[in-house]
């Protein structure tokens, strides 16, 4: 029995255009011989489609195209398709009024509904907000061929279903655990729904705790992602499966969409080996794609073709520039370099040289006038003052402004170039470099930042050798260098880690060798950092606690 | 029995500085004769304290504050604390690892733990990703007096518990129902320890749902609420208590801390009358009192003591000053007049009359120096276009920029002035006129603004007369008004109210009677504008639908 697995890019909310690229992927998958198609968690919809949820004429259409699909996919293909379910109980049981879903079309016919029943509410998952939890695990059965006198038992899964296996894990993450259930059920193999996010080394994480149920229950799955970017949130596909042995024995690309077929052997009772794309070679491969996907498609989704970013001559512009150009080609990204009087002479050589080998478009605006102008508005109030945070602020608040009113002019999609690092400590100016429709790099810590861009200087240099080894600066006032105001960044992004991912106490962090001034210091500036990350632009999530809807800090508080 | 309840304003995060609050409301309660104090939920560690709970240091600092106040507080006061209480299980049963939860602290002990039992996951609330529910509702005994014979039996419950009445709401919300379990433990009373964010009419609603409960189950209530202001969410206060006959036996001041005494009469087994403090005379009076302050708080748990804010001369900034003169005090708020070419003369006589009015210091910096300056550096790009929506922004932004810059250097917050309406369609401009570190009347939609800025002047003129009769305009550009761009406010914002608040479909909305193309029109707008609002300041929220923590919309969807 052929399987086909499609691996798609939904756009959230767009459900009659994403109906279509179920349609057309079931067309080919039937082309290609297939007798069951598997699409992601929540195809019909796109995930996450967050409070789109809440309108009832939302979840209507929902069930009016899926009913429109049933009808439009050939009869003989199985497809299993992510969509909501009204709970009909809702309003006498107290409970939720969706369910997070899969229908199984076959015949013209919506045969059958699973629920999802574990419901994550970590990280950026909210979804006890809008659905309840399946109360039992359930399979369908499906015959290979008209001919054929066996069928065959597959169990379903939807994404976190499977994220609960008390051994992997050290500790039970939900009561039920659907995958037991399943394999009372004796299914023939499970199949995973899902719209993983992505981060770093998820894959390989996903891989070894499914190969340990796998293991345990005896039992073939197949695991179908999600891929593509939606606002913070990157999808890698990565779509894949294990056979009965515990063998991968199929695998979609990473960060594209596919369609991949799998054959499962009634005989044998188990899949046969298919095609297994290779995982990204190192963490920063696999970086790099994830962000430049990230960008493309909040580019795309949002309807923008062209980008637009400020060059420093820095390392972080400098990045966000290469993966500009892989995103959306280079005639699509414009720099612009903005000097002042503090500028170094190699901020503009250095930005030019990128600028060079990049093979993008770059205007050069100086911003000495426009600081002029500000010191004279505001001399009413500020003569007399000592020049300070105020004045550095202003300078990246008129290049802030020039962006944005050449995005604004041109349709353009203003890029926010700041590293995580920065973003923690809040080492940015709110409404100046902090600008952007997207901030491409906000996940990514300033020591990855290095370590991405060496490795894309591997085979020839991209990022200008003089910007990979000259100090980093903000180069606001003369001679100013980020480590005046910051612990060195192997330091200062070891503290974060241990502070964000781990949540490590002072003492705790200082016990393992750092100083405790410098701990002190650090946490005191990323809690009052809050103000700004609260109005920062979304940014591509590459980590497992990054700055956006999975954090949830309160800014007026006073801890520690 | 003499019951004190303690209408508390903590500080998010303050968990040593909210215990001592608690210590001395213990203090003043017991030197009253009170044998019962009770706080609001969470009182320890103040609501909402969000991802501060991933912390273990931060829970582990609660149980610690927890057994020191058991300590020091007088052994005779029983006394309530909201705390939270880690669950033993959750790592064997796959639940949540913390309670919410109330401890009942007498004779130096911690003598009982009671846990929340209904969480709540709609707007703003997000208590699944931290808590699991209590599975069962409990009472406490206490004892009037050391010479009395007959205890007093207490039913504990914590906000959401009691949001559950099946026939007041029309439809079940929740499985179980604590006040049920705790009628059949023929409870004396119940207490409900609440941090209830304000919305408009809320009040009214918790005393007529809770009417409903005391009728039914024929119980007392104590309702002790939290108040005061934390980030975007106002908490109200209005403490207050049903007797057995469902009448109301005193009420805490509305907006303001409070520690109220009630008798509870063993001989007649019911409250005896309090004082009964009134509400709001009027919806723009509590409005009014809302914003003074969630603006007070805001400033004074971050830091601030001044503020500052852009006079446009319009009837946004106009209310805006009038609430921060309220909350800060006149001499603690500063206004600037930003002219441009395009402002009209009465934006500065306007202004400058609000400016008298309010007796506050202003200034005046015109901004046409500095269109000049951005118009010469763009020109290399922007000669031959038509001017527009950049040259717009890249005024409001220069007003902006010198706010910050004014804020920046002497310490001031900055408030952002714009109006629901503005900011449900987008009619404002992104580091612009959004600049702040709050949104004070983000949440109040154009008419309300209206509604409230006469009420202000209904003894004497406060808002200057012209302000309210004057079409609202930008002045971007020359002869701008707000209506060339947008439906008349009052149409406008009845189609938002019932897109926002009643998750109405276009078809339900035109049925109303509005235009199909203006309801199209807006929709659209609405949902375009997502992008500005990801990048917004905390705005402060009165309504049961607020752009804040409660609104989680995608923003590179295709929905309509």
């Amino acid at each position: 029995m052929k399987i086909a697995i499609a691996q798609l890019n939904p756009i959230v909310g767009d459900i009659e255009g994403n109906a279509k690229t179920i349609l057309e992927a079931a067309q080919t998958a039937f082309n290609q011989g297939a007798r069951l198609l598997l699409t992601p968690e929540l195809s019909l919809c796109g995930y996450p489609p967050r409070d789109l949820l809440l309108n009832p004429s939302f979840v209507k259409s929902m069930s009016i195209e899926l009913e429109k699909l049933a009808q439009q996919i050939p009869p003989e293909l199985a497809v299993l398709v992510g969509t909501v379910d009204l709970n009909p109980n809702a309003a006498s049981r107290g409970e939720k009024p969706l369910y997070n879903s899969i229908a199984f079309l076959e015949q013209n016919q919506i045969q059958q509904i699973f629920h999802k029943r574990l419901l994550p509410t970590y990280d950026v998952f909210d979804e006890d907000r809008y659905f309840e939890s399946g109360r039992e695990s359930h399979a369908f059965k499906i015959f290979p061929s008209p001919q054929a006198s066996n069928f065959v038992k597959v169990g379903v899964t939807i994404c976190e279903d499977l994220w609960n296996d008390e051994e992997f894990w050290g500790k039970r993450n939900y009561e039920a655990s659907p995958i037991e259930d399943l394999a009372q059920l004796e299914v023939d193999f499970v199949v995973n729904l899902s719209a993983s996010p992505y981060s770093v080394n998820k894959q390989k994480l996903r891989e070894s705790m499914l190969l340990h149920s796998v293991t345990k229950y005896k039992v073939p799955i197949i695991y179908n992602n999600q891929v593509g970017g939606n606002d913070d949130l990157i999808f890698d596909g990565n779509s894949f499966a294990y056979n009965r042995q515990g063998e991968i024995c199929c695998r979609a690309k990473s960060f594209e969409t596919d369609l991949i077929l799998l054959d499962f052997s009634e005989e044998k009772q188990d899949f046969l080996p298919a095609t297994i794309h290779p995982l990204p070679k190192t963490q920063e491969e696999e970086i790099f794609s994830a962000l430049v996907l990230g960008l493309k498609d909040y580019a795309y989704k949002c309807g923008f073709t062209k980008v637009v970013l400020g060059l420093s001559g820095g390392i972080d512009s400098s990045l966000v520039a290469t993966i500009a150009v892989k995103a959306m080609g280079k005639d699509n990204v414009l720099g612009v370099l903005m000097p002042s009087p503090y500028s170094s002479e190699h901020s503009i050589t250095d930005a030019e040289a990128l600028v060079k080998n990049l093979e993008i478009k770059s205007y050069q605006l100086p911003i000495a006038p426009a600081m002029k102008v500000y010191d004279q508005i505001l001399d009413p109030l500020f003569a007399g003052t000592q020049s300070g945070i105020a004045e550095e602020n202003i300078q990246s608040r008129i290049r802030g402004n020039l962006l944005m009113a050449i995005a604004n002019k041109f349709g353009y999609l203003l890029l926010s170039t700041g590293n995580k690092s920065e973003m923690a400590v809040g080492y940015c100016t709110l409404y100046g470099d902090m600008n952007g429709g997207l901030a491409v790099i906000s996940d990514v810590p300033k020591t990855e930042v290095f370590s991405i861009c060496h490795w894309l200087n591997r085979h020839e240099e991209i990022i200008p050798h003089h910007v990979l080894i000259k100090p980093p600066s903000a180069e606001l006032k003369p001679g100013q260098l980020d480590q005046d105001s910051l612990p060195p960044y192997e330091i200062l992004d070891d503290i974060l880690a241990r502070m964000i991912h781990h949540h490590q106490s002072i003492s705790e962090i200082v016990n393992t060798g750092h100083d405790l001034d410098t701990v002190k210091k650090v946490m005191k500036m990323v809690m009052r950092a809050e103000f700004k990350r609260k109005q920062a632009p979304p940014g591509l999530k590459i980590t497992d606690r990054a700055f956006g809807t999975g954090w949830r800090m309160p800014i007026a508080s006073r801890w520690l």
